[in-house]
């Protein structure tokens, strides 16, 4: 599978570290369902994975460089509790926002990837925020500023998508196909933000 | 405010009943910079206020008919735990459905609207699901099913947002505004389904 970098710092998909997830793969299709994905989309992902490839870098950097960095209430994830930029965290945690791009395109959705959504999804709570990367930061990214910001994500890769001179109706099956797997992806985030709860049985 | 009909059934905006969330102003200013809204996707949701003003029958039957109604585990949620239909039911929700389109479009987005959002997330949880229609049917509706059936309405309302002759660049522009609205609305909904648990505090 296609690596953004020989080595990212962190990255542990399909690793047997990586905790099993409850969620099904008999619920993975029913989310496939509510999405709407269906077969053509999967082949728009891959698509879209091979535009994307050489673009991640200015992906994330736009992400995080212009518009997180300049939100105070999301830039703060990145920093220390007084406020100072951990460049280091920053670099690394960057190189593995550059990879989940490349997965969200180019991964079979199975249980190694429902069991890396949850884990992605643990990084942003306080369960293990700041631990792999052994920093001092804010305890948790919350839920509501995550889904917000998929409407981000969603509206600026549409360009990067086109960047690489397809026709207008292929660039938007692809931009359908990424919208409908980071949906997709938001719902299972969820049940890790409502793990443990009595509320867990209403995910 | 522009309604879809002169009595809808069950539908409690800007009233006393609705119960006040503990969700602030300054957190909706919050998520908005999150979601990326600005003055000018306002005044495109107007647009497309004006636009879909006498297409929500149309919009609406398309979700709930032609889509919702193909997904078992979608569909079930308007019918009875025995899998009968129940139309007073659907028709009473569907009128509220097309007045939602609306409100997305036309509202200010205020403390009413927060506390009217968490209404309807409430209304989908096992808290208040059934109960303003007296009906039998699914306790709840999964969280995880609301966020991802997003991906659905966003790609599909497009074509209806087109159907007034509007250039492609502002019809993206109404579009764009649409998918910042629903996903900020989404972020607010969580919250209810999060509600009085612990993990509260990481919404």
């Amino acid at each position: 599978m296609k690596k953004v970098a020989d080595e990212i710092y962190g990255y542990s998909y399909g690793e047997p570290e990586v905790a099993a997830s409850p969620v099904t793969l008999q619920q993975l299709e029913e989310l496939k369902a509510s999405v709407g994905m269906t077969g053509e989309d999967e082949q728009y992902l891959r698509l879209a994975g091979q535009v994307l490839a050489d673009q991640t870098a200015q992906v994330v950097e736009h992400w995080r460089g212009r518009i997180i960095g300049s939100i105070p209430q999301l830039a703060r994830h990145s920093r220390t509790p007084e406020g100072n930029a951990i460049p280091e965290y920053l670099a690394k945690s960057n190189l593995r926002f550059r990879q989940w791009i490349l997965d969200t395109c180019n991964r079979p959705y199975d249980q190694d990837w429902i069991n890396y959504q949850e884990e992605i999804a643990r990084r942003h709570t306080s369960r293990k925020k700041n631990q792999v990367d052994g920093v001092r930061s804010t305890p948790y990214v919350p839920l509501r500023d995550i889904i917000a910001f998929i409407a981000v994500m969603n509206e600026t890769i549409k360009p990067y998508l086109g960047a690489k001179g397809h026709p207008a109706a292929e660039v938007d099956r692809m931009h359908n196909a990424w919208c409908k797997s980071v949906q997709l992806q938001a719902a299972i985030w969820a049940r890790v933000y409502m793990d443990g709860t009595a509320t867990t049985m209403e995910w």
